[in-house]
């Protein structure tokens, strides 16, 4: 079976050769990927589904997956793994209802508090009935009852509103709630709904769509959710997404279809509570800009080319509707502002929750992901720039690296006598290491000498646990009697190599920075840390293997996903949506490509401190 | 023939019975309403095209029609007269096309000088390339060049126009047109397109649709259009249309349709000048407040129920994408306010042609119509009521009465031997009498005391013009050996009984705002005029019917369709458009229903003077 057809497991990233004609369910036993499957291939249970990109590779949809598949699952190319054969070379995406485990993706990082105070308002108004003495307009009516509860707003009100304007109010025996979103009316409800009154959060990042449901009234979390983004199956990496929408508009659109769907689906799965989504008024949606620009429609091109110039820098508001966001048909959408060509408005919302640039003292903020974003500063000024970090802390490009999932190896130590001791998500038995766990098992690494400062394996030392494959170094971390895959979870000599390289852009995004605000690392009072991988990781190893800069680990703060936590915190104040601006405006970007030290700088943060 | 299935001729307003089975073209010969049929009825020139509402009611569309008419068509109820037999009562639209002759719909109205300033500005800007080192967003790139000719202004940009912003930039080389509403941007061209800036005044009367294409740069009118109101087959009065649409929500829908076509045409027409319609930024509507909810797609119900109340008086903008107008696609259109239930758009541009609120002198203000707006006041304050004067003035509830196309007698002088002579329009063979000469014919009756002071026909004096038919006297204007139909242009008892309610609405309109004001009729500085007809009409027989208040014939003043004016100069002056919402605001309505002498002074007026 090792030969043959090339299949790739997505969001696992697992890649393995088959021989043509088995099932994908059987791919996936073979590779390791846990598919659920309660009737054991039958296609009776329908728990395996399946996403395929290219309907040609694989075989026909069968009978028997009609009767379990709706016509627009098909349509979408969702499969059961059990029934669907694999033909020709195909990436499969698993659909997150069908792994087993829940994935541990954390979904709000540090919050920063905020007294409500939304875009979104609700007051309730009853208006004397119209007679011939007072045949004032229906719309002038409810402006004059309104004006008691906004006396100095000139309030606007959608046509489509205003076409039923007539029968609503007839209808509620003018007895009506107004929703606003500033000055705009939004909704006109019968009675008094002003207790329900929510707002989404929403962070479209490269691997995941992360949201949470708000009451805009206490401004307290409702629901959390978190899906990844499907537009994987066109990418993992940013730059392969956008050459795929290069192509024609239609594959912009597909994009852009596929990160609304997402984004519905966090809503859905945060809507189980029991909100009903119309009375959702507003969504605050943050993202880099690649995502921004593809959750938009708008064409990311020139984010790939040379100068890297965005579309827009401003926030953007614009009906929910227009996104086919199920929500309230008149919600308003609102985009936060970018930054620049490689720093988006995700990088906004961390700036706005670690408040950086309102505090005297020095920041560093660090948020890794592929592209890592790098915030130096404080009130008087903050400089800012985006490292070309690689996916190796999200498990990407690592042999036996994964998402931080149930099963993922998140936290490892080895000790003097090379014995390995680990933890992983859910206490599962382990398929893969996270980033987290990448950054121990190289600090540990390095410290018991395995490898040496150019991150070369020792590889006179005798190690029980070293291996070798196709010439190629592997140290083992869990053996395969213990895994969930049966096999070795490994890390190779060219996993180092790619976490000196991931290290390396960010520490020297780090020291341009310095450099350029001259800047020693001893004064600097902060470091923030955000990402999904934050809250794991070990400071300690950080510093040890040149990730971050040498500051004492008191000072080092995990923030975790503040890009949500930011739109968050815009969603239910205005103040805080005020701030966002007034970042995207005065943070200074830095283009690395520029700096005349970037090469030096990169080359010399290659080797371990 | 004379008997059987009653049929329906619009926009003639002609109504006769013929026998099941003929040919609509046939019943039209028989009704004297000219429809064109070049090949004689064979069904090959395809110049005879009608429209049947109800599909039931004649025979199915035949072969010869398909080849003829396009599918759309078809759909549309349009027909060929000369294929389609009447089976069932009917009412059969005449296509304006069809139709003998061209309408004298007068277009444009008395205009009132206004500096061109519109809502649409454009200017052309050259923006430096991106670079490396400034590698600021599209957008504000955009804005950073736009601010040397828009320097205080926060220019909005709209979501479509964002989507294509990163290609059409570049694609332009950096070189735009930017257009301008207000602040918003609603079209990015390559180049400098500066010289082509166009607008659309429209004016959606009951029976007409009239437009005016202007230079907004220089103000001057292009070209003008107007054609017969198709809504007019759901009924030709505003109560018909409304109880139509309040049948149900397909109904308003049909109803907003056939506006939107309509007005469409009339910007076809008027297009035919070499102007590219994605050049038209704006289009500025009017009309009476039914209207102007059919229109807009709005429920028209309460206008038609006590207390008559309109969904909205101020004026509203709207994508002219959302209402299907055939101009650029990202153009706006503004909907100046209303009055009150009976007092519309139309009405409000009447008052911002005439000034009549900026004067200190007096002025009466007269829009003659089926409803009849009346306007007394000055600089201090102003008083309107509406008046349900009927569609007489416009040749309706006539027995020979047309509107003023082609044919229609307009003119008319009886000496005292009772000879008559009467003018048509374009010298034409008479067809019938239009507004004017139905108020030329009861004025000169009355001098001549052919009817006396009650509208009595003197029956005793012997007079060869007279005639009975069906026992109810009648005078013949034009007779049979002179008309187009072959048969006599009379004028009936009943006709004269319909001018004296029409001319006694319009009366008791005017004093009872003069009573309510408390001024005489001396101290009226001004007479105002508007509507289709005006600008025929004869003023001493208005004064001499009592149409009008008996002021010196200096002081009154034809001013036509100064609804149309009045769009056009909201159109081109944002000064004007402001001064329509002061209008909107601070006219004062007074409700003729509630007002105690209302039945008093009606039936006084109802006499001739």
């Amino acid at each position: 079976l090792a030969s043959g057809v090339p299949v790739v497991f997505e969001p696992q990233g697992k890649k393995l050769e088959i021989s043509s004609g088995i099932t994908v369910l059987q791919s996936a036993i073979e590779a390791g990927v846990g598919i659920r499957s309660e009737c054991g291939g039958k296609g009776i249970c329908g728990k395996c589904k399946i996403a395929i990109k290219n309907a040609d590779a694989v075989s026909k949809v069968t009978k028997t997956e009609r009767k379990i598949l709706s016509q627009s699952e098909i349509n979408s190319g969702i499969r059961l793994a059990c029934q669907t054969k694999i033909q020709r070379p195909v990436t499969v995406m698993v659909l997150a209802e069908s792994r087993f485990g829940s994935s541990r993706l954390q979904v709000l990082g540090l919050e920063r508090k905020a007294k409500p105070n939304p875009s979104v308002k609700k007051f309730h108004i009853v208006m004397p009935k119209p007679t011939l003495f007072d045949a004032t307009p229906d719309f002038e009516r409810l402006l004059a009852a309104s004006a008691k509860c906004r006396p100095n707003d000139d309030l606007q009100i959608d046509h489509e509103l205003l076409k039923t304007l007539p029968d609503s109010l007839r209808g509620s025996n003018w007895d009506v709630t107004v929703t606003l979103h500033d000055n705009k009316i939004i909704a006109i409800e019968p009675g008094d709904t002003t207790a329900e009154m929510f707002g989404f959060a929403l962070d479209i990042g490269t691997s995941k769509i992360a949201g949470c449901l708000v009451d805009l009234r206490s401004g307290e979390t409702v629901a959390t959710g978190a899906i990844e983004n499907p537009q994987v199956i066109y990418g993992e990496d940013i730059l392969t997404r956008i050459t795929f929408a290069m192509a024609n508009k239609t594959n912009v659109k597909t994009l852009q279809k596929l990160a609304v769907e997402a984004a519905n689906k966090v809503l859905q799965s945060s809507g189980k509570v029991d909100v009903d989504s119309n009375k959702i008024y507003e969504v605050v949606v943050v993202g880099n800009t690649a995502m921004h620009h593809f959750f938009l429609g708008i064409q990311p091109k020139y984010l790939a080319l040379s100068p890297y110039v965005p579309a827009i820098k401003r926030s953007i508001n614009l009906p929910a509707k227009e996104l086919h966001l199920k929500v309230n048909k008149r919600a308003i959408t609102t985009i936060l502002p970018n930054i620049a060509g490689f720093v988006g408005a995700d990088a906004v919302a961390d700036v706005l929750t670690t408040g950086i640039q309102e505090s005297k003292n020095l920041s560093l903020l660090i948020d890794v992901g592929t592209n890592t974003e790098v915030f130096l500063g404080n009130s008087e000024d903050v400089l800012c720039c985006s490292c070309a970090s690689g996916p190796a802390f999200e498990g990407g490009h690592i042999k036996h690296g994964m998402k931080a999932l149930t099963g993922a190896i998140e936290k490892v130590r080895i000790s003097s006598e090379i014995e390995v001791e680990y933890e992983t998500i859910d206490d599962a038995r382990p398929g893969g290491l996270c980033g987290s766990a990448v950054i121990d098992v190289v600090a540990e690494m390095l410290r018991n000498k395995i490898i040496n400062r150019f991150g070369r394996f020792d590889s006179k030392r005798k190690i029980e646990r070293f291996k070798r494959s196709n010439d190629v170094m592997e140290f083992v971390v869990a053996e395969s009697a213990e895994t969930a895959t049966g096999k070795d979870v490994t890390i190779t000599q060219k996993d180092v190599n790619e976490t000196q390289l991931a290290k390396s852009a960010i520490y020297t995004g780090c020291s341009i920075l310095m450099k350029r605000k001259n800047i020693e690392k001893k004064r600097i009072n902060r470091v923030f840390i955000a990402g999904a991988f934050g809250n794991y990781l070990n400071p300690g190893n950080a510093k040890l293997i040149g990730l971050i800069p040498d500051v004492p680990t008191e000072k080092i703060r995990f923030v975790g996903n503040t890009a949500l936590s930011g739109a968050k915190s815009a969603l239910i104040s205005k103040k805080m949506r005020k701030k966002a601006t007034q970042i995207a405006n005065s943070v200074r970007y830095l283009e690395l490509a520029n700096d005349p030290d970037f090469n030096f700088e990169f080359s010399k943060a290659l080797l371990f401190p």
